[in-house]
């Protein structure tokens, strides 16, 4: 005896997606739950593999199997296969495990011949609809089993309705439709020797042959190479029933969601044309009213709808999309699947079946995508306004900003200061626009990746950014911008929107962003639920501000860089770095000691009570200076102008010095603890601001945590010296000031070999602050300036790195190193806290892993805090054992 | 009974230094094997720790062991403590377990006083002599024991000369002397309010407990600190009796070899002079004769020490370096001790005293300091010339070279081609000046490090370079260059010497490289012991015979990027890189595919026999393009002269597309397999062009191996992808040409992802390759370029790394890496082969660790394949277990 190939609905389960195949198992199991699903049944995936094992041909058994199923369908609609007068039509279609849309074949309307479509047209009263079906049928089968080339099909209908002299198929007459049904069935027989078969068994084994067939066509082995689906688990056959929405006006279609996929609120929503089919719907003749108007006009229908809405949802303890078609007043469930919603609405369906107990508070938690919350949290375009993108450039920095586009800093500085809104529109960045950037609501760049200045700065400052836009021609000297060979001047309104890149000419109306009370509730549940702790990276106390109003526990990554940049300090910064004596140096140190000071005191008293993580400066020192290009050529214009002497030699003397701090590969240079080892006076003086801010807050009666972080380090000793030289500061400033201050020191791993000598590291460090970014850098040989506008796009299209390791943690590669890290770190100092700082701290996944690997906490901008929360939850929850 | 604080040196042995110190165990095993050694005894370093746990007190129970010990030196020398007639006198030495020269204090001549002086007088006849000693040991006793400044007594002595008239201390008469011990001695009780201590017992005790306290004084602390030598082991306390070789012509002093230091010959080699004492020697008032003419003069003695010079040499069974004194016709051995020798003289030490069968050829090679062989491996400057040095530069590759100084590689170029001998000077080089770099003997810089493309360029080509030499003023529009206020004009004859940085004046005489008899025999008893297959780095066929020549057995690394800098190729290049479509840049590439293939052809037909490992392209393409600073510059300058608008706009082009490869970081950029993968067309050109190569050859009768090399991994898919290109080229070639080439296809390991997934990575590899150099700049975040010149003698100064790590690999973090990645490498392709072909390979104590980790061969320069040798020998005979 065969095995068992052929199972009615009614016998399968949603369990036996192996063996029925997704849709197989899909259609069995809402059969079951009592829902009035066309009836059917379903080939297994077991039939496809012995027809390829026999060597293609119809598996043995499997029509002597068949043949009851189809007499079940029959019985259960009452009508019968290939009957003149009320025939049934099947719908052919394949369905494997794994969706694999569109891939493979799908055939509607089976049973149709010369005859039964008379019946049709007879019992639905409609010739057109009936031969319209016949029509589509035959150009279906012709194609996918048959093989006759689609276009030749499509030919002769376009034919018909130029000879008709109408444009749209629906406008065809019974008439040409006929004439199109025999045109059709004259070239299946030229093309391929084999008349179009009138017979609907052999239609019916031709069609499952199809289906079968189509497990090997080309798009399908490659959709399965490209998702990683064995090609061996073979498809299912499904074998369904028609109905007809256009049986009568006891007929009808729609579609319909059990609640409001874009609030989330709790009311049906959806829509149904009656005497329809679904394509009437799509070809938009005629309008579909709202579900709710089928209640007064079929309140038994209605009701059973309702009715059914409810049993779906409590089944699948989701929202549902339903498909449903009304045939002479007997509702049938086409489909019915999660719907897709808004991020509002899935934050408030899920709170809200939680409160309705439907679902706990783990599965409302783990029913949200952290990444769709990003629009959540930032201002953004509101999706009803018509846009007129002028160009794309890269989402540097997500939320959205209107203004004047001024193309210069000082500019933009004094119109912005007086209330004026403003883009900044630059070629690129520098530290000297730092000004600019802080008055601009938005900033747009022509040159430049994700990581240039202008990208780092917005999204530290939590601005919108869009840069490295090539459309973009700029023309500092008149004032304009061109795109596309439109110019645009200084004062014209542009949009700009970092979370796509798009650039939009006037101004567009905004949402701001808000935590919707829903969203408050499912984060405090968030928060019961995790281990992993929430910091956030902020350099000022308006983003620290913002972070403890999201929720975040601390400050994980205070920069101190970009205090230096400020164009007040510039002079005084460029004035230590080109000291030619530590005497020298520590004059220019003395000048921003107090205004350290001052930035720490201020980022502090606002994570009154929390930690604060400051980083010591990191960045090599020339970043602080103009670039040697433009000063070569300013240089060269000079001399040619017969410019002043004295001038001259003041600018070659500072291009030698800019030259001589110039780096090739500046990532891998001066920069970090190397500053602190090589100039202990910065450090030195930087730790005496941090603690000098501390004891002024502990004496005014505020509770500081400073956590001092020394990044860059390779070496324990490094560490250890840097350690001695904080604590001495520490102490001397704890001593004058006669203040308690409660202080930890530690380090970045952002380097393999802390990674790799985590164990030594750990003896001189309180706490380990993974630095992905840098790590993900040296793991992976990759400079991220370089990698992301060059060749990680290939990379990723070429499908060698399936994300960006920017983005997503490498876990195979810098991930294996954290392991090692941790590991090697507790062994010889249990009580070590271990964090992470990169950017990945903000993404879903490398949360996950963040959680797996037992850090302590993530530490993330301001704006991904709910995020993080909501991550380190899901992380919990996935985790459990 | 306290414990045993006093060791005759008969009691003692060489293997109880903890107890006795280094000299004293010294002393004691040569007093035992029957050496006329100066009788006396030690006292232990617990004694010395006992001093300080009583609180700084003599030790009890000392004196009472010392006593009989005096008493028996007394015996055996015949002389008494304070006897006036025939006095014994000792010296007083600190020894402690590790040797701290200069560290602490010695006290000679301890014995004499007021009538001990006159007895010595009297028995050496030599009243000033007597005196001056007793004037020395006031001086030194006042200076360690009482703690007068030692200037004090020089300023009596400065005056006692001026007052006498003569400017050297031997010249004082005894008159004179006697005048100084006196002033000595009132200035000691005027500084201390203590007299001179007269009795010899007395002046035993102080010396010894100014001995122990000299183990804490600040210069000891600091040097333990330093050297890592423990604080609690204490010193030893020496206490011999004076022998003197100015009792008489039967009496004199001496130094020799056992065998020639210079050359190694076996012959004894040294000088003497008859009553005199090891000072008079230094003073160079009377000459020393060779030890020979002892033999004619004191047959008896010179039997002896022959005698005495043999033992020691079979005794330690190495060259010694003795030194002797003959007192009243009695022959005493001072010291003994391992003479240091030339590098030519260790290689034949060793060699003739394991034929002579003292030692095991295991012994031989372990004899010989790798490092040492440097310099018998390249040309260099007669030892004997006199050198004007002008300046010193970086010694950025060794080998030493003369000619005349040019400054334009063209003009280097040209005149190198007609046999002029030619330095050529730059402030640095470029690719642009590779025909100049080849035509000149040596290169000289003044800008850049040792990875600077002059340096690169050298080493790789084994020709001397000295660059980054700051003193360089160079003129390029004058021709000149000034160094210290001289200008030297083109054509000036300069040296350089490329192993000590040195630049000097005029031609130098040059000694060649040679392997002599007894090198070739030790490298082949090192061949025959190592496990570590030896191959070079090479990139064309010169160098690849020089490799074989010095016994290399294949090539490890043949780069192929410096034959794409050759002037006729670099146009055909830079089309190639500029192209604008992979058809622009095919028609390029078929250019460069023939030259190419004459390229591996040399290479290959020069190995033929061995392997060829050739790795594809690696470099970042904008290597190959100018520098936009000059380009920007020039430009500046075309504008302002009004040049033509047609050439600006042709610039301006070019500069857009040198800016837009330009990176911020080219070391992490797109490089490597990264050009492979984003330009297929690059790597399939040179594949072809080295599987054409090879079919040539074989159809020539030559055994070829090429291995096919991919650089800069991180992921297994790209050497899946690359190496299925190759290996669809190998086949074509093989099947068009109808031959059969065996070959390999493998990786470098030189990014830390890559170690990291060496698991994954090994199923595609045959080979893995470490490239140690970029493999440390990732590990450790060091841009080597950026490094070397900056912070890392920085680092080392400050002791956070005790090598440098890019000429010594870093066991713990880089190591570790590789460890990993062999483990893992290993585990899922048990046939890999494994390699390293960073710098290191050259490098002794990272062959060792090579060794250690079990790698199959080490790849270097060819001027150190016989370094690799014998480190490869060394490390396997280190490492037997």
């Amino acid at each position: 005896m065969s095995k068992k190939f052929v199972y009615l609905f009614q016998e399968g389960q949603a369990n036996m997606k192996d063996l029925l195949g997704g849709k197989g198992a899909n259609l069995a199991e809402m059969t079951n739950i009592g829902l009035p699903v066309p009836p059917g049944f379903t080939i297994t995936t077991e039939a496809c593999n012995e027809y390829y094992a026999k060597g293609q041909v119809f598996p043995e058994g499997l029509w002597e199997q068949m043949d009851p199923a189809l007499g079940d369908v029959e019985q259960a609609t009452g009508k019968k296969f290939g009957d003149k007068n009320n025939p049934l039509l099947v719908s052919v279609r394949s369905g494997a495990k794994f969706s694999m849309p569109g891939m493979m074949d799908t055939i509607l309307n089976l049973g149709l011949n010369d005859e039964t479509v008379e019946g049709l047209a007879h019992s639905t009263q409609n010739e057109r609809f009936a031969y319209d079906s016949y029509r589509r049928f035959i150009q279906m089968f012709g194609d996918v089993v048959m093989e006759v080339e689609h276009h030749e099909f499509e030919n002769i209908l376009e034919n018909a309705k130029e000879k008709q002299g109408v444009n749209f198929d629906s406008e065809l007459t019974p008439e040409s439709l006929k004439n199109i049904v025999e045109e059709y069935k004259t070239l299946i027989q030229r093309r391929t020797g084999k008349p179009f078969p009138q017979d609907p068994l052999k239609q019916l084994e031709e069609a499952i042959l199809a289906v079968f067939r189509s497990w090997n066509n080309d798009r399908a082995i490659i959709y399965r190479k490209i998702n990683n689906i064995p090609d061996e688990i073979g498809t299912a056959v499904n074998v369904q029933s028609m109905v007809f929405g256009n049986m009568g006006n006891d007929s009808g279609t729609g579609v319909a969601f059990t609640r409001n996929p874009s609030t989330g609120e709790k009311a049906l929503y959806g829509e149904y044309l009656m005497n329809a089919q679904g394509e009437d719907v799509v070809a938009g003749i005629r309008t579909p009213q709202p579900i709710k108007t089928l209640e007064e006009e079929n309140k038994d229908i209605y009701d059973q709808f309702v009715d059914i809405s409810n049993r779906l949802e409590s089944h699948y303890r989701d929202m549902q999309d339903i498909e449903f078609t009304i045939e002479k007043g007997r509702l049938y469930i086409l489909q019915t699947r999660n719907g897709k919603r808004t991020a509002p609405a899935a934050i408030r369906v899920a709170v809200e079946l939680c409160r309705e107990g439907v679902i706990s508070k783990e599965e409302a938690i783990s029913r949200i995508e952290p990444g769709q919350l990003d629009q959540l949290l930032h201002r953004r375009m509101d999706d009803e306004a018509e846009l007129e993108v002028l160009a794309k450039g890269l989402p540097a920095s997500p939320g959205a900003a209107s203004g004047k586009i001024i193309f210069d800093a000082d500019e933009a500085a004094s119109l912005g200061n007086s209330g004026e809104k403003i883009i900044l529109v630059r070629m690129e960045t520098t530290p000297d626009d730092i000004h600019g950037i802080i008055a601009a609501q938005g900033i747009l760049t022509s040159r430049g990746g994700m990581t240039s200045h202008a990208a780092v700065v917005a999204r530290h400052m939590g601005k919108p950014c869009v840069c490295g836009c090539e459309a973009l021609r700029i023309d500092y000297s008149n004032k304009t911008v061109t795109i596309s060979g439109v110019t645009y001047r200084v004062g014209d309104l542009f949009s700009i929107d970092g979370a796509t890149g798009r650039v939009i000419k006037g101004e567009v109306p905004m949402i701001d962003p808000e935590l919707s009370p829903e969203f408050r509730e499912l984060l405090s549940w968030a928060d019961e639920i995790r281990s992993l702790g929430v910091l956030a990276n902020a350099d000022n106390p308006r983003d620290a501000s913002k972070a403890r109003e999201f929720g975040a526990q601390g400050i994980g990554l205070c920069r101190t860089e970009h205090m230096f940049m400020d164009p007040a300090r510039i002079p005084i910064v460029q004035d230590m770095i080109l000291a030619q004596s530590p005497i020298e140096r520590e004059d220019a140190l003395a000048k921003l000691l107090p205004m350290q000071e001052e930035d720490f005191y201020g980022i502090l008293k606002a994570m009154t009570g929390l930690p604060v993580t400051i980083r010591l400066l990191d960045p090599p020192l020339h970043e602080f200076l103009p670039n040697s290009e433009d000063l070569a050529v300013e240089i060269t214009k000079l001399k040619m102008q017969g410019g002043n002497e004295e001038e001259i030699r003041e600018k070659e003397e500072f291009l030698r010095a800019v030259r001589s701090l110039s780096e090739l590969n500046p990532m891998l240079g001066h920069r970090g603890c190397r500053l602190g080892i090589t100039f202990p006076e910065i450090y030195a003086m930087q730790a005496r601001a941090i603690f000098l801010a501390a004891a002024r807050l502990v004496k005014e009666g505020y509770e500081v945590y400073p956590e001092v972080m020394i990044p860059l380090v390779i070496h324990v000793k490094e560490l250890s010296d840097l350690r001695k030289i904080t604590e001495d500061i520490a102490q001397e400033v704890i001593e004058e000031q006669g203040v308690a201050i409660p202080y930890k020191i530690g380090t970045m791993i952002e380097v393999p070999r802390a990674a790799l000598t985590a164990d030594e590291v750990a003896s001189a460090a309180d706490f380990f602050s993974f630095g992905t970014n840098d790590l993900t850098q040296t793991t992976l040989g990759f400079s991220r300036d370089d990698a992301e506008g060059k060749f990680l796009p290939i990379y990723q299209d070429k499908n060698i790195l399936e994300h960006n390791p920017f983005a997503v943690l490498d876990r195979n590669g810098v991930g294996k190193l954290m392991k090692i890290a941790v590991e090697l770190g507790r062994s010889t100092n249990p009580d070590l806290k271990l964090g992470i700082c990169g950017e990945h701290g903000g993404e879903p996944s490398s949360i996950e892993f963040c959680h797996q690997i037992n850090l302590n906490y993530v530490s993330c901008s301001p704006f991904r805090v709910p995020i993080a929360r909501l991550a380190a939850a899901q992380a919990a929850i996935n985790n459990k054992n």
